[in-house]
């Protein structure tokens, strides 16, 4: 990861701003003849896409992709895709009180004294706009996979409420406007957000993604972990503080006799895990299990609450932050935190084709 | 990050194995110029070596560091600095039952699905025993950051217990074997794992790093971020599943009021924070705060109660494996993750100087 | 350099085919603060554009530069900046034939080699129009760069006519359709051309490109010398079969005596060469005196001359190469070899920085 | 590339000074279980060995080689191999008069320039004797291609004296001291060197390296083309100014209709070529025919010559350069030139099969 591109092979480098012209992404190292269209891509971006609730962002993008190059009468040529979305809502005016005063949690500040000036209209580069790339990337990512694996995301707490983990169905998921399997949670999820938007106020959350279907033997020793490469694609994303992966922190308090996967022969011959305590993931290398990577999101920092800071010119002041945001950002985090566990599969799957062939 | 290698500028490649006649690693990019001395960088190893309480490893092993290039009089000359560290105490003949058995929990099934074949003595490359290269590579990274910017680590959690933050004093970490920084918790953390070593168990952990003094504009949008490098390089640990900066997971319970770190000016007229709920990092660059990272290390997988296994030709049986393991092997991490720390700020540091200059 | 990227610190993404919506480039690592227009790098597009003499293509296209993120207020942000020419002028109807043969010494054959498909239309993405997004990434290399250095090129052979050094005069570069500083080798280049053009033939030609003022200390060991990043640049242009630095294949026929370029005192004070035949690197590192980078082109591949060939279900043919192809590819070069060279200082500027500070 | 790491997948990291206590490399991405021992690389190693016939330099150096990781009952693990060879006859006494002069056509002063501080002991970091890393690594990369694809190496030029390609016979290659296969020309390079070291003199030369049955679809548009990664690598090796591809320079003076190699079908059913003036890529990727690149070599800047120079310190002074240099460093480039072939094909094989599998 460097700069705005990641990956090493299935190499993914965006750009744009929240209130620019667009926004976009080039996907290097495609590999050859898959199908990829723009109805395909626009599937996993409508997942995503601002104001399906009204526990998003009001924001109105219809966020359309169009491709631009490296497909070649619906297949891809193994030449770069260049995918773009144009920005059409934007609202420049609802941001001049920041173009002075810096939000307390958010990148304001410290992009000013990294780069001496900042495109202060909608957070610019550090807006969750930037996002909407990494989705439309993450679509051509899933063709790369294949059917055989799945990624699906959840959200499993908001606030201090989590999940019950015993009525997780990933039908559920579909069904409410939290990404949530548990549709008890859903229902005080809601109650918990409206109470806080009346409040001016935010809510952090959990997202869970899990992928299966990805067979034993891909991710490498040792700066190429297959878990390493996770945590730092989801660190990437807006507001995440924490990462961690099966067991997680949970691990720490565990025994080794208790967190031991111990391991029997299946009835088809291959050797099985009788727990997943490791996620999917052992010596950085993927063990066949599902592949579990969960990631924490702070609450959004644009809030409507007065918060003490201080001017680009040095004056202390308070701040209130108008603008459409997401009142609990974790929501949309869901499609993105898929998107990235796909490309960050992707890369390792040939990574492990380069060094170890198929099979 | 890639293979064997992590950094962009300040670059780390290690190599070796557990068995092998030895391992070390090649530092490249560092500037030219610094004091770089065998004495300075084996302060540093040291501090992991292994075999210095009962709370380790009994294998003992001086971990005498060589520099075999890059240095000249005394100073970095520029070129690739090559560390090498003899292995002299591996006692091949107590592996041998991990030829035939996978160690649940253990890298041995996944390296053997991945590659065919494995060195197994000793755990061959997936040994802890690799992390030693990379405190090597930690000490010449102090270097480049210079005595402004420090970076301390402190083992904050064993098994189920937690310091009391109350009690920090960072005096402390030197005066007991846990690097703990709460002398209370230091004797129960020595009752604890005196009790599992005695029924053949192990024990996770949490470790907390800290640095201080880094100034703010180090970091990057979007995929080069500080904390996404923290994040993977922190991951990369042996054992490791979680990772977060700040408050972290706790963030995810708390509301954008509450997180918010809000803004006033300094008595010497400059911006400061009123609290450090980010861990010293905001849309991926440093804030001039502390930069706070914690992470959780599972139990050690090699373990003397005996644990449901299958052997590589597909028979199901059980492991006991004996050898000389850390009961907990989170103690040790403390100096590896200081030294990754320190890496990947190093190399944050000349990365900000190349394309925002110096000031 | 790895599949479309080019660049460690300041990397140049480039995507687009010959006849798709559009072309363009992402370049990433741009230092802050410097002005960024369209007109700016619509300038050195200009002396790129096809259809300006007749001894270039008579495709029309504007190649109209849109810069979509990374500057605000005209001034770079620091974020990537996105650039997008959008192609106007395809007629791919003209291209029918080459769908199904493949061209003697184009790259049809190797792309369905290696892809099994391949865009077809004007040569998709080996077509020397990616060559438009360089030449707009390098008018930001030359903001990198600043006023003190200055990249220019020139024509110096086309097929056997090479110039007359004693005649060489830049002001004479801008006179004549060429880039070619010898007034009388334009008279006889012209000449030459119209005659191959009336054959339906073509011809190769050899460009030089000259850096002036880069300091000495740019560069590194081992594989980082600036002359290996330019030689690895200059072969990515299409069409170009060597490269050379300074003397170049010269030097295999000197002695170490002749070769030698002596050094003294200059008037102030500092250390001078009296000769320049390393072409201003040493050991991979700028000396101070002028870079000069040589390049040979081949000719154009796409000819009215039947040539024999074989088509895509092997069967033999000829084929013969209709559109609106350059006589000679060489010409157009000159502007694009200014591109790479200015792109790879700019890259080397930053990575001295890191390294070595500012001073 | 990058500092001193070269390859993307197949990854060679060097280090090593020319009078330290050792040089080797760390070669990362090996694919497992291939066979890799002592003997096969020094069998490599003992081709580039100084001290062989009068014509390199005098220094004796067994150059043994030792494998430190990576391997395990003779085969890749897949882990990083790490080489060492100590050096056992530097001689710095001889060395003493560069620590203060530099040495025109050396890198002397650059190196100066750069970092403030040389290691000015037989050239340090930029003394040939790196290249016994390279050749190391090419070993092992040569392992990777397998038997099916053979790399060679030939001299063709030494100073103004070229080779007649009608007499060129393999086997003579390794008859003559100079791996020349013009048995005539051998004789007559002998001569002409044996006039330059009496005259404490060197000469120039051009290497050539052929490497046959790579299959067509190797390479990369457009910034990782096969070419682009030869002249790369090439132009790392020391003292090479030039680096061409099949026809290279010549190809300049040729028309499209004489550049062109035609096509028809073989006799097997397969494309071919009648000419391979393209030297076997053709947009960047392998065509399938021989991949012939020559480089040219200065001649070494050693000498014993007086050259006019001036100190560290600013006085103008004269320079006669005693030691053990190679009169014609060209001869020993051979053996390198072929191991970064072997090293680039190698990368390129992996990158290939990650992106397209394998078929």
């Amino acid at each position: 990861m460097s700069h705005n591109t990641y990956g090493h092979l299935f190499r993914v480098t965006t750009w744009g701003e929240s209130h620019g012209p667009a926004l976009g992404c080039v996907v290097d190292g495609m590999p050859p003849g898959l199908p990829v269209t723009e109805n395909d891509i626009q599937h996993w971006l409508d997942r995503r896409k601002p104001g399906q609730s009204r526990f998003t962002t009001q924001r109105r993008e219809p966020d359309e992709v169009k491709i631009l190059s490296g497909v070649f009468e619906g297949q891809s040529t193994g030449t770069p895709i260049s995918l773009m979305i144009e920005n059409t809502d934007q609202r420049s005016k609802d941001y001049g009180d920041i173009a002075e005063k810096f939000r307390p949690g958010h990148a304001d500040y410290t992009y000013n004294a990294k780069y001496g000036l900042r495109d202060y209209r909608g957070g610019g580069r550090s807006s969750a706009r930037e996002t909407a790339a990494r989705v439309a990337a993450g679509a051509l990512a899933r063709q790369v996979l294949g059917s055989a694996i799945t990624v699906r995301g959840a959200l499993v707490q908001v606030g201090p409420h989590a999940i019950d983990r015993g009525r997780w169905d990933w039908a559920e998921v579909e069904n409410n406007p939290f990404w949530c399997p548990d549709a008890q949670a859903a229902e005080l999820w809601a109650d918990y957000l409206d109470g806080l938007r009346k409040d001016g106020n935010s809510a952090g959350a959990v997202v869970e993604v899990v992928a299966s279907g990805v067979p034993a033997g891909w991710g490498a020793p040792i700066y190429g972990k297959l878990d390493s490469d996770l945590a730092a694609a989801m660190m990437t994303i807006n507001a995440v503080k924490g990462v961690e992966v099966g067991n997680g922190f949970a691990a720490a308090a565990l025994t080794g006799v208790e967190n031991a996967d111990e391991m029997r022969m299946s009835e088809d011959g291959n050797p099985e895990f009788l727990s997943n305590h490791a996620g999917g993931v052992l010596g950085g290398i993927s063990s066949g299990q599902d592949i579990v990577v969960r990631f924490a999101v702070k609450p959004t920092s644009s809030i409507l609450t007065p918060r003490k800071t201080v001017t680009k010119s040095g004056e202390e002041t308070e701040i209130v932050t108008k603008g459409r945001h997401d009142p609990c950002v974790g929501i949309r985090g869901v499609p993105v935190g898929e998107a990235m566990m796909a490309a960050v599969l992707a890369d390792h799957m040939l990574r492990h084709r380069a060094q170890c062939g198929e099979n």
